[in-house]
């Protein structure tokens, strides 16, 4: 999928909004539990319910893989049943992967090829040659960690090398990265006044903003800082949205709590 | 396990020797492209072959993954190999994962629980909270990023924060988590001159060491410099065993690659 298709997903729907499915087996319905793949019945009405309400899905890999193969089953259920379906949906790969070049390769055939995602997000711990395998595909989209929305950011990313933050080095040193206009970057939405210098430096990019809703970023305060003239901002909430309820109406409580959020940006939109 | 029980297959095989199996189908003899699981077939052939020489085994989840539900099954099947026939070694789920909180919780039950590895390594961009779900776990290794063996490893990893380097400041954080005792690191062959410093900061734990062999890493100066009294080295070496041949006698070719190292190692160590 190529930007400008996200930015036109954006304009139409009057959202910004991106839903993480991030399916814990102990806080969906009982009764789904039933069913012959609950991971995958539980997105499946999520994704029904809230698919006019949203530009992007973004599964974490991680509540996949806790559940060994049969989660990986689910999870390619899951993307394949977006892709046929709502082909018009934007779908990240939230895996945080990167390694040596040709391992990351090996990943982002995992991603953009078997699973096909229009994206996945990567660490850049292990610098360009762990990143710039994922960028050599042609319209997927590679989103880089910059600013995390949990208080271990705050370990390494905003430590100062020669007066700037780590996360402002890896915004700067991945811009010049072959491909580079295939990335996009995470930038939580608990710094939202990070956004402003953010902006500085990737004036052009999209940015994944986490942590609105359960972790507390505000989405008034990220626009105000984190927005560009394509929007340029996908803003996630997860559980917030999807468990909005335990009970046979779980899909229509989490369309209520994503027809909030999606009020709110066609609101700041306007 | 625990790390004496890691100690005592040091002594008892005289070899720190870490196996990678990174398996390529690219890579792998014709013939085995005809087995239902080529995957497991070429893993099974190698750990039967060179179980004696080593004292762990390595998969890289990234060649498991790019080849969907059929490679993870082919993971799931190795890794239950190895505890079931080979429970004395070592095994580490080499997956680079690293999320928030209860992301990463997530992760370490998928690699601790689900597939019952001994260890997972990890990135630490993220910081302490994503990193001590897995340092929760009793007698399971936690192998943190230091210091890579690729050449992105200088974009961020060896930058100077207040005159001290990246992963200098990951070793000296880690060290005061919750459980850092069940921390160890990856540090790169290629750059063997480092681990002084490196030893300085963390002299008692195991160091991860990729790099011998394909990626140009020296052996001695490894051992010279890294070290310590309980031996402290599990040395990996991928694609310089495990590819030796493509013909029928791969596995016995690959055992041929690891008792050259493993010789060595006996020699180091006597």
């Amino acid at each position: 999928m190529t930007t400008a298709e996200i930015v036109t997903q954006i304009q139409k729907k009057k959202s910004f909004l991106c839903i993480g499915l991030d399916v814990d087996l102990q806080k969906i319905p009982l009764f789904l539990l039933e069913k012959e793949d609950p991971i995958f019945e539980f997105n499946k009405a999520i994704i029904d319910a809230t698919n006019h309400l949203c530009v992007a899905y973004k599964p974490n890999t991680a509540f996949y893989e806790a559940y060994g193969i049969k989660g990986w089953k689910s999870l390619e259920k899951t993307i394949n049943y977006i892709n046929e379906k709502y082909p018009e949906i934007f779908t990240i790969a939230d895996a945080k992967r990167g390694d040596i070049g040709n391992t990351s390769s090996m990943y982002a055939k995992a991603f953009f090829e078997d699973l096909a995602f229009d994206s996945v997000t990567v660490a850049p711990y292990m610098g360009k040659d762990s990143v710039e395998p994922f960028l050599a595909f042609k319209n997927k989209h590679t989103i880089l960690l910059a600013l995390t929305s949990n208080q271990g950011a705050y370990d390494f990313q905003t430590k100062s090398i020669d007066q700037k933050e780590v996360y402002k080095h890896v915004l700067e040193t991945s811009k010049i990265w072959r491909n580079s206009k295939n990335l996009m970057y995470v930038v939580g939405a608990t710094k939202a006044s990070y956004l402003a210098d953010i902006r500085k430096i990737v004036p052009d990019s999209f940015l994944l903003v986490p942590g609105v809703g359960a972790q507390g970023g505000n989405l008034r305060e990220v626009c105000k800082y984190g927005m560009n003239e394509q929007v340029g901002l996908l803003i996630n909430s997860s559980r917030g949205i999807i468990y909005a309820s335990k009970e046979k109406n779980f899909a229509e409580a989490a369309a209520q709590k994503a027809n909030n959020l999606q009020a709110q940006m066609a609101d700041i939109l306007s």
